[in-house]
């Protein structure tokens, strides 16, 4: 390390300590091979000569930033809010810290994945929803693995981790086809992305097994986000322009929750009785009083750790295997918006 | 930039684009001064060789890294999630990145800190309780600003941006006054944290006004989260443990959400009616329709605007004046939980 501009080097930690300046290193080095009593002893000198190591500078060494850039769609989303939570204390307790970027709704990650590419991350973890298979090659043709969550890039084999979302959607077209629903609406998100359509699709699958046709199905646009669903619900009921039906099924749990709002709030509809809702990804607020929303949880912090194995960190020079599609089962949690069988 | 490892470089991408070196990095610089058709046929270059800059690199020639770090605390607050949302709008539209740090509840922003200086990040904006003054110094050493936001740390001249939250504490007072109450709880959040000592303080000294002392204030901690408010309300009131009392102040709306739910929820209440609420932040969940929460609006956008003027990232030399504290005012919103005088 060069000491630019009169700094404290780790040379003048390592005299201070009376070790060597790997030790130094190393004490700095989340993960490294080192004592707790001399790592202890390197910190105390560093923190008596104001020194901290600098991660930009090694980098050009070690071809290592040590950050990862999350790419994130709808923040609108508490699902993926509670994606980065658990993202972030992941990758800080490995000592990892992360670059955020965010995607306007329905917009591309290509210019986003630009940017990254100027910081030389160590990887890159994408959860929203369009991605250039343009882009996926530029960044293995830099050695830069990228891991998607929860969608996948029809036409490529980047590899990813994803929840169960079509055998989800079936899972709730079978609750509601047991609760006795013959007619149904559905909210959808982002009409591009794959999470979406795969949850419909399930759920139109398993519908249309007892007869009843994806044309019969009234689909919404609820843009994925609460205040959507909330338009989009008064616009098609209020003024009893449409009946409203059986069932409603939202692609997500915030969109479900604006219909429920909408619903109830203007047009006075008690739920279950008047009409069933099912939800996708218990959130925490799926669960609070005014909602206590029947719906398919997902496993975020079962995704994240997965999504991290495949990230592979600590085996900085290792390709990602291409093609690789994990995928986790969601799970039926029953509440108060479906009536349950004897 | 050097060429390593056959890498493509800039003056490749100048050469088929027939334009100077410099028009390329401006090129790839947000702001900087370039014709739109000169930036679009460098990009088109660029693209063809699949070239991007590298600024990492051009970091140590410029000391610039074009990253500023968040460092947050409490994301089970819908209002930082907010915030982090404006930030990295604002940020991002200016082609600046983000790096982004938690907190646990509670505890020290130090340990972040020690991490965020070792990226030579170009400005810190620090939304978490606590930071020693130590740290704060040792970042001005090191020539690096930061700006807290929404809080102060005691005994120290570190500047920042906050909303007037022992104003807004007054004014949710005066409001509940109005309507009639004598007698108050308030759910409290973290004990270190100087926004809900601020709005509690401001509240409590218009209750004095009006004869009523803080010890008559029943103080429940809800640790700034809806659990803790839900779990801390039914601890002290069911089972008439304690008499419920006229209103409850929420020191932020979730928290205000989660002893509403657990009141009506688990005991029947009715709001306004058997009490009222009061709240602070004006979540985009505080006003739907099974909460239609009256509170005190802060204004997010607005105090992230006035964090990145303090911040001052286009002019990288210039240290940031210390002891500004810019004061936001807060706003009343009347919504459902308070009722209003005719």
């Amino acid at each position: 390390m060069k000491n630019i501009g009169g700094r404290v080097t780790s040379l003048d930690v390592a005299a201070l300590a009376g070790v060597s300046q790997s030790a130094v290193s190393r004490a700095f080095t989340p993960g490294s091979s080192i004592s707790p009593a001399k790592r202890e002893l390197i910190l105390a000198a560093a923190r008596k000569l104001n020194y901290v190591p600098n991660s930009i500078a090694s980098s050009l060494t070690t071809r290592r930033t040590n950050m990862v850039a999350v790419i994130l769609g709808n923040l609108d989303n508490p699902f993926y809010v509670l994606v980065l939570k658990s993202l972030i204390e992941a990758l800080q307790a490995r000592g990892t810290q992360i670059l955020t970027f965010t995607v306007p709704n329905g917009g591309s990650s290509d210019n986003a994945l630009m940017r990254v590419l100027r910081y030389q991350v160590d990887g890159i973890i994408l959860t929203s929803a369009q991605l250039s298979t343009r882009m996926t090659s530029m960044c293995h043709d830099r050695g830069i693995p990228v891991v998607l969550f929860n969608r996948y890039i029809p036409g490529s084999d980047a590899s990813g981790v994803r929840c169960d979302n079509a055998g989800g959607g079936r899972l709730m077209a079978e609750a509601l086809l047991l609760a006795g629903a013959r007619s149904f609406a559905v909210l959808k998100g982002d009409p591009k992305g794959t999470t979406s359509q795969d949850r419909l699709q399930g759920f139109a699958e398993r519908l249309l097994e007892e007869g009843i046709p994806r044309s019969r199905i009234l689909e919404l646009e609820g843009q994925s986000v609460y205040d959507g669903a909330h338009a989009a619900t008064l616009q098609a009921f209020r003024d009893e322009k449409k009946p409203i039906p059986d069932a409603i099924f939202g692609i997500n749990d915030t969109m479900a929750m604006g219909a429920m709002d909408a619903l109830r709030g203007h047009m006075g509809v008690t739920i279950p009785q008047d009409v069933m809702f099912g939800g996708f990804d218990n959130i925490d607020e799926a669960d609070r009083w005014p909602y206590r929303l029947t719906t398919i949880s997902q496993p975020a912090r079962e995704m994240v750790d997965e999504t991290l194995k495949l990230l592979d960190l600590d085996n900085p020079g290792a390709e990602i295997e291409p093609g690789i599609d994990i995928k986790v089962p969601g799970k039926l949690i029953w509440r108060d918006t479906i009536p349950r069988q004897a």
